[in-house]
């Protein structure tokens, strides 16, 4: 079995949705969606722009899909050949993790449609493929490419005043309809045998039509680069994207393949887990480090990876705490730089979570709990839409789930734990933190009798309970945001004693760090010996029923579970690890037994109904030396985008896509929970469990800029440089 | 048009469960639904019994009804002969105001039936009817009577163990299912005729059958008595409902009656209306007193009244804020002892109250929003059924409509300085305040970095808006709570100087009186002049829709508007009087211009869902010197137990009934907005605002212990001794 190639042979229409997901190309740029050459709107086809969005009319606002460079369609004896359209003998698409390909492999009655699609990660701006059609049987054929508008769009359009150019580079110039943002995609091509072109333009696109006689038995390749190139990235897209297109053709696809796959190379061996003993498994994480991979900012300085990656407009293209939470571990124990990238768009988007905390009454900052670019908070009142009444529903993720800032907060300072760098906090960190702290100073209230000290209406991450008080994991976030903080003077106080205290000054902060020490003990939650903890004020007091009872109340396989009207809402089923959430961030606030008494109280009552809930059980059931309890919930997180799982539907609203999250969650499950890897101030230690299904883990980890290799056998384990 | 009597002509199947509540008859104990002497639970026949609660299973806890010992059924050649199985060539019924009796008149083929009854004035455990049966031609009559348990029940059953006793006077005793509470029903009938009498115990109660042989032409004159006693009033119910019985058809029906209605005549004298100009409107007025009175606690020295009064078990016969803000005005103007008794009942359920408040982790008294005896709530975390998944609905009345204690409170406050009389508040009612006030602080909380007050997740009168902050009653009731437990010291100072130091003392409360101190100022809301008042925070950012539009979204018209889910929740859309209520409650809180400006900004988004909001739009009119724009709201008020309006469900529940706020609010609006009534510490004024329909009224008040009458007409008003 090859462990880095996943291959679906034959053709099933009902695929078409989850194999755009699991065969996608990206370069954190772009994402292609793993659909073939022919296809457009209808199958979901589509170029995923990372941090370009628009909003169209009061829907709601989401990324922009980029008209499609690499479409090509054949048409043989005046008939297209289109998969879906024509019945195929034989049909298989393979998705290659080490090189970073798709690949398509089609036998129709008379030809044979082979392709291979990259999106280059030496060139962030660069998609290529090359087809190969072999014919059986002679006759004239057409194959007709171009840059086309037939993409999918969920609350679009969002693309207007297409400006189409039928030269040798085919380019289409458009711009976003809210903020006018330019997009151009260009597309060039290269065939290898005599043919006639004719170029047209059509409302749907620009056209290139390849005409040539086919030889029986001879295979005809076809080369396209195309670039897309936007406002936001270039002073000039166009000439930009049609200059990369003739390089890219110039160069040849061969040698822009094997730049691109040097790049991957290079990621491979950045973070590449070698694990023997099952290879499926093996499969699934190197698909998952695929995913997560193909859809890293390795372009930019400062961004971040939506919650369903560069895989269509889903969850409206944002940013969740996902990416402090899931992702940003694994890039900072293996290509640090990237961790930077994704926490430096928290610095840049600090303003728009200074004006959403302000626009909720309260002071500092608030994230958004959907953010779009510039902070812009994406979620809205309404997120999801009742199934019994079609109408939408009052939701609070936007304004109640404030453990966000807390989120951030605790990974700028796992940044500064894990690489003893404190280059990040200098740069905008350590004024997150502090604002963070003084959004929760400025949303904590104190009983007036008792002078108690709570967060009251917030959702923790367990999203099926709204409004409720003192969730146990948003108070401890909370208090750990104030504790940093206040920690940040002694962290300075070696390299740069003056930097905390003038930027204390700057932020008026001195009056707020004093109330923020006095409400501190008040607010940090205690976790006692051995004991329970309840997931919020009230929670052991709902009705303690299975998660089978309540699937059995369910009416529509689509309706919601949470909301107040939702079966799980007044129930202790959960949607997602909260509590679990909570140990697994903060090992050092639970001892192992703790852990294993709330595991085991919780695990059944969770739904796991989010990609991000499996790996929280898993990673814990190592902390109490039960690997084989977490081995079920790294296999459902390793295979999640494979096996095509997750929910499709929240309410009537489609949320299906890749799950990121759940990639880094399985990273994280192999190298902290079986590996038990822990980095704390340059010391690396290791405590394994590992499953019986695992004979050996081997891993590359960035400490301290350097590179070094951990293997672990059920025998021991092994540190040297790599 | 006589204002005294209300009847309606014909048969219509479909009115008989309003007609139930139209022609109640009641003395306080007990509630005689409006039904025919031959029906049963399928027409809603009750004997609604007053603070007797019982709960089956898990079923919603209710008022227990008694069984019937008034059931009359006639057979004729064989054939019973019963309204609604057999077509009446003429019918008619009428409930007389003045005497507080109900009567109907039913020709049959063949056959006339008349009857009148009443629940005596004179003796709250007696009723009585007197069936007139007038022959066309001659037969066999057969007249079955007894006590019959076929009653309507909404949670039943709640009567156990009948022990039926087929002597001269017909027994049936029970018990209550929840607590054992004895139940006895006795009957004694006297036929002023030659008859036969058979006797006969089936399953569903004891019977007598009256046998006859009628001559047309001639009129066969029945009289019943039934008594009806509760282990809860009675230390031996039997013994005591047979004597009764027995003693009544002694005396004779016309006896009784002249007792009972010398009653009525003095409850006349104490709170009659006379207006003139308008007798529709005079009707309503009338009806509207003769329900609340036919529903005042007269027999007890501590009981309430039901939101639905005596007409059944909708709201679980429980006693709501309506008793304080609604009823008690019109009481403790014309029958203060009345008004103690009311509040009485919330000095005796204190104990709950402060369990209640306990539950939730509060300390002092948090009153039950749906009280039952000894302060049980009522309330269920799920009032509500939704329409589209018949599923139970989270509704938060019970937890977060915390303005129920300050509303008892302000009660209490009223009484005193309407009254002058200290003995209510020395008697409990100071401590009650306190209590109340100690709820509040602990309820309070205070932002950690600016202390601003704040009372959270609750629910004003408006009950469409669930789980607010800072709503602009509640605040002010809370405040005004506070003020009082800090005034109660000068209040005793002169006649008892030592008492509220005691009571200080005994309930631990110098700490909190200091809190409540500080606190006080920071809480109490501020109100600047011919400013909008907010209903609650961020109400003015909600969707500013027309009703018209909210009803557009409505896909079931039994359909629940409040909750999460519901078409007005995130809407400016009101169910009743919120800002306008407080507006009315507290006069000298708004100016007249302050308050025109709201009024016209909430009438028009005020649904007016609720029997309450109505009168206190109609009140603030006066205010600001509009009786036209008050008058549609006094009708729709006066009128509405006549008109069988109101709403009858919410969501998949039945709440129709009686409406004894509507009918307190039609005095109200009466006495206190069109005649501009105010008393004060004894000392009365007036300020008229009569409306144009109504030419003069006329109406006693009672003040201090002395009754006097007000006159007021276009010219000018009068006051004198009545």
């Amino acid at each position: 079995m090859d462990v880095w190639r996943y291959t679906q042979s034959g053709f099933n229409e009902q695929d078409a949705v989850t194999n755009g997901n699991r065969f996608l190309v990206g370069n954190g740029f772009m994402g292609y969606r793993g659909t073939m050459d022919e296809w457009g709107r209808e199958q979901l086809a589509a170029v995923c722009l990372a941090g370009v969005y628009d909003q169209n009319g009061g829907k709601w606002r989401e990324p922009v899909n980029a008209p499609n460079g690499l479409f090509a369609e054949l048409t043989l004896h005046g008939k297209p050949v289109a998969l879906g359209r024509t019945e195929p003998s034989e049909h298989s698409q393979t998705v290659d993790f080490r090189r970073g390909t798709h690949s398509r492999d089609t036998r129709f009655p008379g030809v044979r449609i082979q392709s291979e699609r990259f999106a280059s990660m030496a060139r962030p701006h660069l998609l290529m493929s090359r087809l190969a059609i072999t014919f059986y049987e002679g006759g004239d054929a057409e194959l007709k490419t171009g840059v086309v508008t037939d993409i999918w769009d969920i609350n679009g359009p969002h693309l207007f005043g297409h400006t189409f150019n039928d030269g040798r580079v085919l380019m289409c110039e458009s711009r976003t309809g809210e903020l006018g943002i330019p997009v151009a995609v260009a597309q060039a091509a290269d065939c290898g045998f005599g043919c006639g072109e004719k170029r047209k333009i059509t409302d749907t696109g620009v056209y290139r039509f390849i005409r040539f006689r086919a030889e029986a038995g001879k295979t005809y390749y076809v080369t396209l680069a195309s670039a897309v190139f936007t406002g936001m990235d270039d002073p000039d897209p166009g000439e930009s994207a049609l200059s990369l297109c003739e390089k890219a053709l110039a160069e040849g696809y061969e040698s822009c393949l094997k730049a691109h796959e040097a790049v991957w190379d290079g990621i491979w061996q950045d973070c590449a887990v070698e694990l023997r003993g099952d290879d499926s498994a093996a499969l699934a994480l190197n698909a998952s480090l695929y995913h997560l991979n193909s859809i890293a900012p390795r372009h930019a300085e400062s961004l971040s990876i939506p919650a369903r990656g560069l895989s269509g407009q889903t969850y409206k293209g944002a940013v969740f705490w996902d990416s402090e939470i899931f992702l940003f571990p694994v890039f900072v124990h293996t290509q640090p730089e990237l961790a930077k990238t994704l926490l430096r768009y928290r610095i840049d988007t600090l303003p728009g979570a200074l004006r959403k905390a302000d626009e909720y009454g309260f002071r500092g900052a608030f994230y958004a709990w959907e953010s779009q670019e510039g902070g812009v908070e994406g979620c809205t009142d309404y997120n999801v839409t009742d199934v019994f009444t079609h109408r939408p529903v009052r939701t609070y993720f936007r304004d109640k789930q404030i453990h966000i800032s807390g989120d951030i907060a605790y990974a700028f300072w796992r940044y500064y734990e894990i690489t003893g760098d404190l280059s990040l906090l200098k740069q905008g960190g350590a004024e997150v933190i502090l604002q963070c702290a003084r959004f929760y100073l400025s949303r904590t209230h104190l009983r007036a009798d008792t002078g108690k000290a709570e967060l009251l209406d917030v959702i923790g991450p367990d999203e099926y309970h709204e409004r409720v008080n003192n969730s146990a994991f948003t108070n401890q976030m909370a208090a750990h945001c104030m504790e940093n903080a206040l920690a940040l003077g002694d962290v300075f106080a070696e390299h740069d004693p003056d930097f905390v205290g003038s930027l204390i000054k700057k932020l008026d902060f001195e009056q707020d760090m004093e109330l923020i020490r006095a409400l501190l003990p008040k607010l940090r939650p205690t976790f006692p010996e051995g004991g329970l903890v309840e997931q919020f004020d009230g929670y052991f007091k709902l009705e303690d029923c299975t998660l089978e009872e309540v699937r059995g109340r369910v009416l529509d396989e689509r309706e919601y579970w949470g909301t107040n009207h939702g079966v799980a809402a007044h129930t202790q089923i959960i949607k997602q690890a909260d509590v679990i959430a909570l140990a697994a961030l903060f090992p050092a606030l639970f001892s192992d037994e703790t852990v294993e008494r709330n595991w085991r109280y919780y695990e059944p009552r969770t739904e796991h109904g989010s990609s991000l809930s499996a790996c929280m059980y898993a990673l814990t059931a190592c902390r109490f030396g039960r690997p084989d309890l977490a081995w079920e919930h790294f296999i459902k997180t390793a295979s999640i985008d494979l096996a095509g799982g997750g929910k499709h539907w929240a309410g009537e609203i489609y949320i299906g896509g890749t799950h990121p999250a759940a990639n880094g969650g399985a990273w994280m499950i192999a190298a902290l929970g079986f590996a038990g890897l822990e980095i704390r101030g340059g010391e690396l230690t290791l405590r394994p469990c590992l499953p019986k299904q695992i004979q050996s883990l081997r891993f590359p980890v960035t400490l301290r800029g350097k590179r070094i290799r951990v293997t672990v056998t059920h025998d021991g384990f092994s540190v040297e440089d790599a």
